[in-house]
């Protein structure tokens, strides 16, 4: 098991790669294929070879196996790496991507964050605008670095990133939706963040499901007027938001059917 | 000597860190005081602690004289790394920053380079524009790696980018210098860019030595009117460019004033 990497690899020294972070429930990886989907347009954006899911898949289950965690209830965290190169930006042709696959214990949520809701703020940390790898889980994190730094020296459970124009774009570690009246809002993500393969389920399957679901543009100042904020990650899947900066919410209808539904689907924990 | 990561280093996970590639000619290292500046104003961004630069010099000198390489004429790359920590974007307060000193073979650029100046285009990856980390040599460089890799496809020696607005900002691994009569523009890096050292040396040499000099937005329609053009960066220093696109320059009047400058202050090889 590849545990290293040397300094001339290309994640190391540009952070020239992508990277997947996936729960284990029951000892079997959760949206195992939105992972893999969203990996495999990491690869085609990067002009990397996307590596082949199967064997991706039977290697997660060794590594999960093999590790001393609770293997019914972990985290999985697969880094595809450009390979070592020369010095300098570009690849050459002879590169081979690495395939790193790590298995971390994870801790399920308190009870009380699913029944009451958890605390967030806006941070200063601002995202750049026109990215060519916005909504990409690429290996260049810095602006969630700086962002959880703050998110940190709250006590808050996290915290929500703008752009330059004011517009609420993700979590550092989670996407926001916003419910206004019976719609869902979700921020689009073309111009910077990170698209999670839980907010990729929800904007799939809620319009299946009779939901009003609109991606667009959320500017801070629309806030005061929302009804329900919950955040959905791959690991906690939907948490009612309680607490943003001053604007405080108790745990809205809609966002009670959500993680309604996605108890039907089995893809959630918690009460 | 470290040459090797472990998977859980946050530069392999995040790009969490900071590097210099610096010339040594002659045996030392070249505007070392520059370079640490830089770093130094990296750290101070991403909340890491800056290493002692006088122990960063002697070690970097020790890797040279171990280096397997032409001694006088290499390149180092200092890589820093904010270290192991937990899973999670957030650092824990335990981590220790990590300190890699490489050491390569260095080429020097063909007399003609010199001469008769290179040829550049302009990419179609663009930087994201607002960048928390705008103007450092940060770990998170996909962007370069992008457009690197339309530089390579063609057999141009540098590719520019541009932001979202046309302004040109950066070569991949140069800046850039348009000269209008009598007066010397580079482009501000406030929301993109990497502020190169050699850069930063001739911001601020040149007016103290008789040039005009601006730092502003650089519209690519403003390309037509320029009188010349010329790149610079830690390891070539400046080089004339003779053609970006359509429009071709001959190597003008202030690109030799600012060569024969470089080779006064001994920062400069070539012709």
């Amino acid at each position: 098991l590849l545990t290293h990497l040397p300094i001339d690899d290309r994640a190391v020294q540009y952070g020239d790669g992508l990277f997947e972070t996936i729960a284990v429930r029951a000892g079997r990886p959760r949206l195992w294929s939105w992972h893999m989907n969203r990996l495999a347009s990491g690869c085609e954006r990067l002009r990397l070879d996307m590596p082949n899911p199967d064997r991706l898949l039977a290697r997660t289950l060794d590594a999960v196996q093999q590790a001393k965690v609770n293997q019914q209830y972990c985290l999985v965290k697969i880094l595809l790496s450009a390979g070592s190169g020369q010095r300098g930006y570009g690849r050459t042709a002879e590169i081979r991507p690495r395939v790193l696959v790590g298995v971390f214990a994870a801790t399920p949520q308190p009870k009380k964050h699913y029944q009451d809701g958890v605390n967030t703020l806006i941070c200063d940390t601002r995202l750049a605008s026109g990215s060519p790898t916005a909504g990409l889980k690429t290996l260049n994190r810095l602006e969630q670095v700086l962002a959880r730094s703050e998110c940190a020296e709250s006590d808050c459970f996290d915290a929500f990133t703008m752009d330059a124009e004011d517009n609420i774009i993700c979590g550092t570690m989670s996407n926001v939706f916003f419910v206004h009246g019976d719609t869902i809002h979700t921020p689009r993500l073309d111009q910077c963040g990170v698209r999670g393969v839980m907010r990729s389920w929800l904007v799939e399957n809620l319009p299946a499901h009779g939901f009003d679901m609109q991606q667009r543009r959320l500017p801070k100042s629309e806030l005061p007027d929302i009804d329900e904020v919950f955040l959905a990650n791959s690991q906690f899947a939907v948490l009612p938001v309680r607490r943003c900066g001053d604007r405080t919410w108790s745990v809205g209808r809609i966002t009670r059917k959500v993680m309604a539904l996605l108890r039907e689907h089995d893809v959630v924990e918690g009460p």
